[in-house]
Formats: C-alpha cells, structure tokens, sequence
C-alpha cells in the first residue's frame, strides 16, 4: 500500500474533457479568437522566443506593464497559471490547519476544493436569497481569528452578480484578515467598481484578475493578483522557479499592450448579454438573474430537460447538478450575436412545445 | 498581521532573474533553438490555436502519443510544467506530517525545498564519496515504514552521475514505498538504463521526463511522469483542471512527434561533453566527474576565482556556494562546438597564470 497523502483520498477527480458543441456557451470564454492585428503581432513574437532558454526576463517585463498600468510597482504584482493558481496558492498560502478560508456561496466551485488541498476549514458564507451579496453577514463571518483569508468574487460566478464598491469598501474596512477579491469578470463590470480602488489605503486587499475572459485567452492560462508587496512576496514563495512558461507570458504581454483592441468586444458582449437577458425574461417561466459578467444565470422549472433539448441539438450551456442553491439553474455564456439568436430559438420552441 | 500557513516563513525566495551571458552554460540547456523543420511546422500548428478556448483534447493527445512508444495506455501519463512540477506534485502527494521522502545528497537542489513546501520530512541519503549511487545504503534508509517517496534522479544532477539499471533494480525490489525516478537527463544516458524498463514489473515505480534539457524546451515548461494508472489517478487530483496550456502542450506534441530530428544534437552533446571531459581533465589540478548527461561537475581548489574570471568574461557557469559536498565545485553545460572551445580557452588561460 502506497502511503499518501493523508487527505488525498478526499480529494475529487475531474475530467475537464469536452465533446464538441456546435455552440460552446458553458465556460464564459469568449467566442471570438484573437483580434487578427494582436494574432499577427504575437506570430512574429512568438517566432522569436528562446524555446531552449528557462523563462527570465518575460515574467518581469509583464509584472512592469501591468504595474504601470496600475500605478504600482512590479513587487506588487504576481503572475500565475490563469487567477485558478493565484486563488489556488493564495488558499495554500493562508491555509492548513485549523485555518479557515471565507467564501460567498453559491460561488466558483473551487474555492471549496482549493480549501480542502490546502488543508483549511472552508466556510461558505450564504448569499442572499437573490444571490445579491450580503456584506454585514460576510463581515461577522470574517470577525473569527481563526479565519486567515476571505474570498468575495466580484461579478460572482455562477450569478452574475455585481457588487458595489461600497459594499467591498465596508468589507475591507472592517476586516483584518487577507480579503481575496477575486474579479475574474471586472472588465464585463466597470472599472468603478474594481477593488483595485482600494488597494492604496487596505494593506490586506489582494485583487486577482484573469487573461481568460475578456481578453480570450483562456488556453494560454495567466492571471494575476495586485496587492502589497509583502503579500507577493510570500506567496511567491509557493510557486517554484520558472513556474510560468514563456509562449503564455509573451501571448499575455502583447494581448496587455493591444487591450484596447478588445474593448469592442467586451461592448458587445455586454450589450449582447442586455438582449439575451431581456429577451429571456420574456419565456414563460424564466427567472434571469440580474447580470454583470459575459454569461446569464437563469431558473427555469424544467432547466433538466431544457438542459438536455439544448446538449442534443449541440448547444453546451452549463447546469449544475446538485450543487447548493443552484437546482434548476443553467449558466449561459454569451456567444456571438448569431450563436444567441440561435440558442434563443431553440430555448423559445423548448417552452412553446 | 495576516495569518499565513504556519511553515511559509521558513521557505526561501529565488529570483531566477539571469544576467545576460555571452556564453551561458549554467543551467544545462540545450545551446540550440528548435531545429528549423520542427520550428516551421510548429509555428503553422501555433497558428491555428483556439487561444479563446480553455485547453481541451490536446493535453490527452500528447498522453497518448507518449503512451503509444511507451507501449502502456494514457492513464499511465500525466503531464506538468516541466518534470519540476511532477515532482512538487509528487513531494505533494506523498509528503505531510511524518511522512518521510528520501532522496541523494548531492542531489538536484529542489527536493529539499519541495519536501518542506509539502510539510515533510526530508531525508538525504549520502552519496559515495565519488558520488557513486550507493544502492544498498539506499535501500537501507528506504525501508523505514513512514517513509513515503523515495527519490533517485538518474543521471545525476549535479554530479552527473549515471546509475545502472541493475542498482535501480535492485532498489525497487527491495522497497515498498513509492520510488520516483527523476530522469530529467537521461536521453543523455542510454535507453537500456531507464526505469521505465522496470515498470511493467514494479508497480511502485514512478518516471519523470521533461521536455527541457534533450528536447531544448525549457522556455515551455512541459515534462512528464509515467507509473501506474492509480499512482497518476490519485496525484491528477492534485492538479488544478486546465493545469497545462495549450501552447506549452502543442509544442511538446510537435516535438515529441519529430523527436528524431534532435538525435544528432543529442549525440553532438554527449561527444562534445566527452572532449570537454579529455580536455578539462588534462588541467592541473581539475578533478572531472564522469558524467553521462550533457555537463560536467568539476572539482578545482581555485573554483571561486576561476568562476569569476569566467563571469567577467561573460561566460556564465554554476557554482553551488555553500551546498553540502559540492564546495570548489563547478558545473559546466555543454555548448556548441565554439562555445566550449572559447569556454576550454579561458579556463585555461586561467589555470596558467
């Protein structure tokens, strides 16, 4: 008998492979590859890399982009395997024993997993009955010090769910733990609302964003988290060297300096999740939550066996099974405007039959 | 103060950050890019990347491609950010509190620090005095019921060293606990010398390959490890899911399918080491460790001065500072023909004075 791991056993497995779908609205990416002028830019850079060379100076010099885009120094910022490493080392980095980890629910399913590999004591700490977050419930939970990190996702995944500034503000105020504000959607949002606006008076605020979603570039995997230096300092820590390799910090670094190029495709992302939520409303039957990210969560009474209709004609939207407070749930990303007018027709024949 | 996991303090910081060498050989990378055939149909294959979708059926067929000349199934693959992260994984998995992982000193410098980051205990076993793999010592130290993984990286880095298959054999009958096999350098070596000979009858057995050193991939991260399918089940879970990216795995797929094209540098390295070996070996008062990867670890009782000499000359080589039994010892990468010659030319020059 091997000798593993005592909680390794605990652990679930998953399989993250896919079936091709026709129309791929079940994991929030974009459905729009890269902008041609960015594609070509990165072609020629990618022509150009050392591939024999360890990574060297490429992470440094997207830390010192990202930094001066942020008013901030490149110690205040770390880069990572998409935001699902920097929340995986973050819970790894407050975690083990007798630590708890705070997170909203229902929420990204990972944070409860994250806090089992990092041996901590995940709390979920429930949402309003309409997923709107409640900040002096989250506060009361936080005020254990047992608790070493607490996590707010903002918009939330899977409800969509923006949450004010103020809201954050109260939360980082009257905390002391380390505050996670995983903004993995912010883009979808507004910049008004990021806790990057905090960050210059709460030392315990770490803010972690994602090229997967906005930017598209959810196959390159890098994400980053901006918070005070001494926090980066020890996280970093829980990577090993060259933990980030060269072609996906080159294709983020040129995909960083072209981001302007990506805002017409988050307008209309933004403008095509409006009409899929207004034209959704209208179904009989539907609940829409209201939404800030680039996906809808709806309720629907026969979501099973909608769910099913949609998966048979090729259409891979992402329902939930059992998980808490998500039954009869179903998360649609936002696709092109032809791919919605289609996912529509086929919602609408479903409720009309 | 922010409550981090208790032994986070105690983990050292590297900044891997490199200077710019004229020669650099101190890291045991290939000193060649990717051979122009191989870096053609990569960049056509690199072109045609979904970069907006999250990585899917590509991490399984480069499992299968490495499981078919194998001759075992997929299920005994997993892939990872270099053969470093299967082996972090690995220390993962079998560490925590009184779990014991045993490996060579002197050794590859990282399991020190991955035993601790998995909050085990880390046992070194000595090496011989001429850093000759001591099985029965070994075995000795191995059969300990809480030791957990028991590491043996061959060839060995930094020495150099080669083990026989016999002495490997005769560890893996004679333990019970997981054996890790890291043969980061082993293309080097020989085939006939593989622990991946011993799987099909040693269950316990672990590989550990990497695409970095041979296959002059280090910019890529990818390495991997091959065992039994309920050893790579239980250590997957350890893995965030999308844990390889897509360009990382499709350079690795390419590569791996044109491995033939890197056999000539591979054969090039291992006689350049062999005159680099003759010639070093001629210098008064150099010892050379006979070395079957593509460097060299050298004994010189002026290794501080000549390491400096050789940095001011651009020419950057590995020096291991206050590691145990490795003072006045330096580690030289093979280069290029040129490169070595310039290399051998201010050694020289040095010993002469």
């Amino acid at each position: 008998m091997l000798n593993y791991r005592t909680h390794l056993a605990d652990m679930p497995s998953y399989d993250v492979t896919e079936r091709e779908w026709r129309i791929k609205i079940n994991a929030n990416e974009s459905n729009l590859n890269l902008p041609p002028v960015v594609e070509d830019r990165l072609m020629g850079r990618l022509s150009r890399v050392a591939f024999n060379r360890y990574p060297n100076e490429e992470y440094d010099a997207l830390r010192e982009q990202i930094a001066a885009a942020n008013n901030c120094a490149k110690e205040n910022i770390l880069l990572a395997s998409g935001s699902s490493e920097i929340i995986e080392k973050l819970f790894y980095g407050f975690g083990g024993i007798n630590h708890k980890i705070l997170y909203p629910e229902p929420s990204f399913s990972m944070y409860r997993i994250y806090a089992k590999a990092a041996e901590a004591d995940g709390v979920p700490v429930a949402l309003n009955d309409d997923y709107t977050f409640n900040a002096a419930k989250f506060v009361a939970a936080a005020n254990d010090n047992t608790v070493a990190l607490a996590v707010v996702c903002n918009p939330n995944n899977p409800t969509g769910t923006g949450i004010p500034l103020a809201d954050i503000k109260y939360v980082a105020d009257n905390t002391e733990c380390a505050l996670l504000l995983d903004e993995a959607y912010m883009e979808f949002f507004s910049a008004d609302n990021s806790a990057l606006n905090l960050l210059p008076t709460h030392k315990n605020l770490i803010v972690a964003r994602t090229f997967s979603k906005a930017y598209g570039l959810a196959a390159v995997r890098v994400g980053y988290m901006i918070a005070d230096a001494d926090i980066v300092a020890a996280i970093e820590k829980t990577f090993m060297p060259y933990h980030l390799n060269v072609l996906s910090t080159v294709t983020a670094d040129i995909v960083y300096q072209m981001r302007d190029e990506f805002a017409p495709r988050i307008s209309q992302a933004i403008a095509e999740r409006k009409r899929m939520a207004a034209a959704l409303s209208n179904l009989n039957g539907f609940t829409v939550y209201p939404s800030e990210t680039n996906f809808l969560l709806v309720h629907y009474d026969k979501a099973v066996a909608l769910n099913e209709c949609l998966t048979q004609r090729g259409i891979g939207i992402r329902s939930f099974g059992n998980a808490p407070r998500l039954s009869n749930c179903l998360r649609i990303s936002v696709g092109q405007r032809t791919e919605n007018d289609e996912v529509l027709r086929v919602i609408k024949e479903f409720t009309e039959v």
